[in-house]
């Protein structure tokens, strides 16, 4: 039902294949994320058109809203929301440290106030299963206790010994077969507590590893710091998964130290603000030399905004604060991250790997420059 | 290069074609309004996908952003906004006279402030023209003077007049010959005012005419009264347009009184506020009887929207304010409008148009009313 299998590598950068009962996932992947069962913006044709194979919801925002046992009854997300491809959950502890009001967190779990209506919740290893069950992604994640960044190093550790013991709570909670358990590597920004959080974890024995508390405000040598020792401590046959991250920079800078996948916000949020990614870089849609501007978006992109619509549209569709704007932006941000992951594999496939690492470093640093008009 | 013909009628009620040079429109025909150059939360493959034909810009809007000069520097409206089929623009008359801020009315024109930016402007029937001519609509309307509703026997004349002198003035503003220029009518809830100005209006000779002032406010039953009339004061074979109307019960009450052509933006606003007109009534999505129902929005349906999600997808997406529940249920809303006038030709050209008027009343002022869970 599952299998993880690499194919191609170019120095520590890996390509390889997740089946899934839902479909198979090319990685190095990236999951678009889909937080309240809907990527903000688009529907399921539009994830299909830009060639996404796996996408991300968030169990803190399902279980308070619409409740994980109503998406149960409705036959769980696949049903609920019309995607058909893979599905991964989060397992909510990332957002009840960073969105829920009042908390309170002890060995058991933590109970906390729901950002939405102030309701009383609780979320435990044991819950966290439960509610990502009642979900049904074939990808679910351990709770696990997300530490604010800064924090001592003392802090760290505890929280990291925690959610090692919460993990494997997760991994004896389950009861389902069709769904793969990750757990989640802590241990801030300091490779010797990554490296006891990663190895206490594979000894207890997971479906795949992430990295979690990443791209939460440290400097990103820091991060890369981190990565650069992943292929010590995680078995080499399993999927690597980075949460969170990142720029299309940052996602080829892990991809070169060994991750298969990734989720963030980014194309989807920077979509709503008018930030637009291109192969020329950054486009910020409301600037005023896109004003009577002819192309597309980004000429070298074939998604539906870009075979279609003009800067100069998009510009006053964002303008005049009409919603086309943010889907239209929307399916090309995505196109553009969905074909990144496409070039990046190519290039892992081809060896040109480091070609394609430098060119991406150096086209998403300049901002599109032209002045159309 | 344009073309008005009927081939089929029912009592009073008409099926004909109007071709434009940007394809035909099967009459009665709806069209979606895109007041600023995109008809709210879809796109142009939505607009086709539900057998729209012709869509509505308001001149009012686009002359103020993005302007009618930038429009016609990028190729015209169908250039800009990527919708391919036929256009419609109103003269901006109305949109001056219920949404922007102080304004000054004289035989000139109407001096009026942007209800954006407080910037000044003027419109005048020459700059009307002018804006519509830069717009590239096929069907373009002359300027007319609103009077509020209600308003004295008075007001209404001199209103009406002076519409009257303004249309005159925008048949001779006029200098594309690839654009078709059409009268409004108007004349208030006064059966007699409405003769004089339409007789006046065909004197001058237009290529099609336009009630407006109606769906104001105004009692029903005066409505019906003035349209009661129209055959006895328009040309047969011109086409008919009852500017703003409405529900698909108003709509279907209009077709059998001889009108043509309908705008409204009720599909579009009520699904951005969780309204849905469906065969079985209008179906309010906020409503807990919807929480876990399965069905789709509307099960006699065959729209993107009915064909992939349940009204309980569709209730979460809604209560959670995600951006694609306008979509989902805008597209259907203009799905079922659409249908509503394919239906509506169909059963003029069965003869059996008197039944389907009674059909639709009787369920659409009928709620969905079922339980589901």
């Amino acid at each position: 039902m599952f299998e993880f299998s690499l194919s191609a590598s170019s120095g520590r950068a890996r390509c390889g294949k997740l089946v899934t009962p839902h479909g198979d996932v090319e990685t190095p992947a990236f999951m678009p994320v889909g937080t309240a069962a809907s990527v903000k913006a688009v529907a399921p044709r539009d994830l299909s058109d830009v060639g996404a194979q796996i996408v991300l919801a968030n169990t803190y925002h399902l279980m308070l809203r619409p409740g994980d046992a109503l998406i149960a009854e409705l036959g769980g997300l696949r049903a609920f929301t019309g995607w058909s491809g893979a599905y991964l959950t989060d397992s909510g502890g990332y957002q009840v440290f960073s969105l829920s009001g009042l908390r309170t967190l002890n060995e058991q779990g933590v109970r906390f106030q729901s950002h939405i209506d102030g309701t009383a919740h609780m979320l435990s290893p044991e819950r966290a299963i439960e509610v990502q069950e009642h979900l049904g992604a074939d990808i679910v994640m351990v709770l696990d206790e997300c530490p604010p960044y800064p924090a001592t190093r003392e802090a760290v550790t505890a929280a990291t010994a925690r959610s090692t013991r919460w993990a494997q709570r997760c991994r004896d909670a389950r009861t389902r077969a069709d769904q793969w358990l990750f757990a989640i590597v802590q241990g801030g920004v300091h490779p010797d507590l990554r490296e006891h959080s990663a190895r206490e974890l594979v000894a207890i024995g997971f479906d795949g590893y992430a990295l979690g508390g990443l791209s939460v405000g440290e400097p990103k040598q820091d991060r890369l710091r981190v990565l650069d020792h992943v292929d010590n401590w995680l078995p080499a046959d399993q999927p690597r998964y980075l949460m969170g991250v990142g720029t299309p920079e940052d996602i080829v800078e892990a991809v070169a130290r060994g991750i298969d996948l990734f989720d963030c916000v980014l194309p989807t949020r920077n979509a709503r603000n008018g930030q637009l990614f291109t192969r020329g870089g950054r486009v910020s849609i409301r600037n005023a030399r896109y004003r009577c501007d002819r192309r597309p978006a980004d000429p070298g992109c074939a998604c539906y905004t870009c075979r279609t619509f003009s800067r100069a549209y998009l510009r006053h569709l964002h303008l005049a604060r009409e919603m086309t704007a943010a889907t239209l932006m929307t399916i090309h941000n995505l196109a553009y991250y969905l074909d990144t992951m496409k070039r990046i594999r190519q290039s892992i496939r081809s060896g040109r790997f480091e070609e394609f690492r430098e060119e991406t470093v150096r086209t998403q640093a300049a901002g599109a420059s032209e002045r159309a008009c």
